[in-house]
């Protein structure tokens, strides 16, 4: 997790930083509903690579927006979810939702 | 601009297809508060190069989020602004702002 020094002072820039690139915004798309298997997610967010949804996934659960679970069995059985910091994302998904049926509208 | 058939089925999708990058992100920061010229932009966001910041003011543009205004005084003077449309954003960087400030106060 980074310290509030590496952040930006501005709070947008902070948020942009964390989550501003089109996959993190699919994949916590997706986890706002509920906790998502890696393969799923990959299935379920058309055109990201492997890499780019590891990346993405260490990323972010470094920063503290999303947990990894290992169930420890066999096969293996691992899930990604929001962690309580993450969940405080809702309202700004919500609120994506709104501007893109918005958008719709209006063409 | 494109039509609703190019633009993805889900709201959010459709939101990150129109502004989903760290920079149009970050445009749109600057636009919401007041008109700027480019310059001002470049200066204003760091790191961001001319050939990315012409790339995301023509995109924007083209998808009815900003306008171009061009004085045609010599020298020339442009400026970049949101539209109507464009205006909408202004709650989504206000959920950004609050997340990014939360962030924060949580690390």
């Amino acid at each position: 997790m980074k310290t509030k020094e590496q952040l930006p002072a501005c709070p947008v820039a902070t948020t942009v930083s964390l989550i501003g690139s089109k996959w993190k915004l699919l994949i916590i798309r997706n986890l706002v509903e509920r906790a998502w298997r890696f393969n799923e997610l990959q299935k379920a967010i058309e055109g990201i690579s492997q890499k780019v949804l590891t990346t993405s996934l260490k990323e972010l659960e470094s920063d503290g927006i999303i947990y990894r679970k290992d169930y420890q069995t066999n096969p293996p059985k691992v899930e990604y979810g929001l962690t309580e910091l993450g969940l405080h994302l809702k309202k700004l998904l919500d609120t994506m939702a709104d501007f893109g049926t918005y958008y719709k509208s209006q063409i």
